[in-house]
């Protein structure tokens, strides 16, 4: 547990510095199962099933049994959590509809926008230790809501190739029926090319390993978009002496149980808080079963103190932490001025966990620094924008010379055509580009 | 000009194909130019301009006297189109502000969005034979609107040096003052990694031709966003008796002198008005100075007879359009039916060159059959949305327990910890999870 006391701005960039992800190594794999897939389909996708997740299946297809066996083997008490958790997260979603929007920009001139949904669409969900079901429930919620036709979700079957109960019951409760027992690079090939029984869809959603970012990367290269670029996950939380220092510790170290590669950062304009944090931290970290990964985030996470908020404030802008956490006197500051993050948590009663899983908002976020650029999963990300004109013979008086004008200026001919064609029967007594100050 | 009536289904996806186009051979002349400008900067653009654009610069900045040069130069007349030009398309990018979403999801749970301009970000306009001024505008107006920051124009000098005056009193009339005399490859590495002179964004804009297409693409791997993907332009107009042929020929014109790769595309459900559009085409054509160009393109271009409707609007949704022009009588089935498109032209007096240039819409529409899952540029693509929430202790209480069943069946004790740590000083009674069923 490193603390940085006052670093200089110039010094900034190297002490926010992510660890490098170096992903040029895994590309022939996944150039080679890509290729595969796509000359041998569901063969080959069995063939890396058996290769990659250790087992052969009869069908890559989940089955109406094991749905009724989900939903018969999970206690009602975390149905119920589940239950309330969609309940929160379909609130929120619903919220970010947006209706059409138009506009007569000239008069004649009528333009609008309005939103369709991705038709098909392919979820990725990690196998692993833990059932990540409640990433289930933030990507098929918006997709539903937004209206996507075809839902597919592919996950990796475990040993016995099964599906974890709660993957399959979160999945059903959502409506998502086409589950593949399909994982890692051979899923995301299977979904961008479509297989015998695998869909081709248009944008594939989802976390996953470094194989799962580089294949979803190579997708695009075929035409397949994707939710955003992945990395891991790491949460900056700012705090002063207003904070409770059991609090900050304990998301800290939720953050630090995902992984070894993990990145916790506290930044404070308290020295005292700091110190109080790291005891804490101390203590608690004796008591989690994932102890041993949380330890090594821990060693590298950052304790850094600044004398003001402004400072606080540009260096968290220049890191874009994926989780931010405000809990400080002045959290008005830290809300009207920050720019690039993911998602934030207010106050010392709203943990990071809370968005993780149940409060309503999205819990796929940019991490590595593209929350500058990048917006978290959400509504719009199952939707397009298309935009609709349309103009009357009294519109294009009125544009048309604007029109003629601009295309003669690029050279482009044809496109002041399309204008003077028509223009000419409406004002048959004009002459090509009329004075457009007469207007 | 071809003709195809009634193709079968299965005959769809061959007749829709767009050229094949090879990017893999360019991808070791992007890395080398990418890993020169990264270790180079300034030093390795100068060499690629005078290698690629043929002029040797004393500075890649334009100056003040230089936009001073291109005020007085533009004529009236072009000054009026532009800036009318400009009204329209900030009128139609200013109704897609969006306010702030808030929704209480459970009782002291109040989750919200809101969106924060992207704050660096740069623009590439091409050169070549014709100043595309107008892309300028279709990317400084909403980037301006959002609020970005930092704004950089990157476009390459002609073999004088010079950046054609158009593209500079445009540039200046949007706002954007920061332009650099660099095109190609070294424009994109110059923005993706900065130059001791140009600034490093988080996200480039703007059309290319291949190599920028290919540059563009290596720069996410840097971290860098960019707006979507780029091909070859595309017009699909689907039209029947009620269309004026004279008017469908001149669009399909407009779309084919892009280039001898551009797409052009006739379904109809009139054999008559496939046949007399045809006529036309061979008659404007003879009249275009980039015939050769419109006559390479037209060769490509597909005349689709299709009995009904139904068939048509399946057929153009498979192909997914760049444009789509409806000149039909039931236009409001082709409305309401129509998921994948950039953007729709409706009715006999608007031809797609009206959103190329002067009617509001943007002009960056997502090609290559991208519009199945891409929206064009609009002013979203300018911001991010972040999630917000604020959590009281009431609300913790409501959703507490939600939480910990969740990140128990999920493996992370910590997760659930940050949560536990909470409620046992709000409720000092209870001890672990609570009775989920007595809440």
């Amino acid at each position: 547990m490193k603390s940085i006391i006052n670093p200089k701005r110039e010094d900034w960039s190297v002490l926010l510095q992510r660890p490098t992800q170096k992903v040029e190594n895994l590309e022939d794999t996944v150039n080679q199962v890509f290729d595969d897939v796509k000359r041998n389909g569901d063969k080959a996708i069995s063939k890396y099933t058996q290769l990659f997740d250790g087992v052969i299946l009869d069908s890559n297809i989940v089955t109406r049994t094991s749905f009724e066996k989900a939903l018969k083997e999970i206690s009602t008490e975390l149905k119920i959590a589940i239950n309330r958790a969609k309940d929160n997260i379909e609130k929120f979603h619903l919220t970010q509809k947006t209706e059409k929007v138009e506009v007569e920009t000239t008069q004649g001139v009528i333009c609008w926008q309005e939103k369709r949904p991705i038709e098909k669409i392919g979820l990725y969900i990690p196998g692993g230790t833990a059932p990540l079901f409640s990433t289930v429930l933030m990507l098929a919620i918006p997709a539903k809501i937004a209206g996507c036709k075809e839902i597919i979700l592919c996950t990796p079957p475990n040993k016995e190739g099964n599906i974890a109960n709660e993957i399959l019951y979160t999945a059903e409760l959502c409506g998502i029926t086409k589950i593949f027992k399909v994982g890692g690079i051979q899923a995301i090939a299977g979904l961008t090319f479509g297989t015998e029984t695998i869909p081709k869809v248009y944008k594939i959603f989802g976390p996953g390993n470094q194989f799962v970012t580089v294949a979803k990367q190579l997708a695009t290269k075929f035409g397949v978009a994707i939710d955003m670029p992945a990395g891991p996950s790491e949460l900056l939380v700012v705090a002063d002496d207003s904070a409770n220092a059991s609090y900050v510790a304990s998301d800290l170290l939720s953050q630090a149980e995902h992984g070894s590669d993990s990145q916790v950062i506290l930044v404070s304009t308290s020295k005292d808080l700091i110190e109080e944090v790291q005891m804490e931290i101390t203590k608690q970290i004796k008591e989690l079963p994932r102890k041993d990964m949380a330890e090594k985030a821990i060693s590298n996470s950052k304790f850094i103190y600044l004398e003001s908020d402004e400072d606080a404030m540009d260096l968290i802008n220049d890191y874009a932490p994926e989780h931010f956490i405000i809990c400080t006197k002045n959290e008005d500051f830290y809300l009207d001025n920050i720019i690039n993050a993911g998602s934030v948590f207010i106050g010392n009663y709203t943990p990071e966990s809370a968005g993780d899983y149940a409060s309503g908002t999205n819990h796929t976020l940019p991490t590595n620094g593209f929350s500058k650029s990048y917006s978290g999963v959400n509504l719009d990300s199952f939707n397009k924008s298309i935009t609709f004109q349309k103009i009357s013979k009294e519109g294009l008086i009125n544009i048309g010379n604007t029109i003629e004008l601009m295309a003669e200026a690029e050279g482009l001919q044809a496109h002041k055509n399309a204008v003077s064609i028509r223009l000419k029967d409406i004002l048959p007594g004009e002459v090509g580009i009329s004075n457009i100050e007469n207007q």
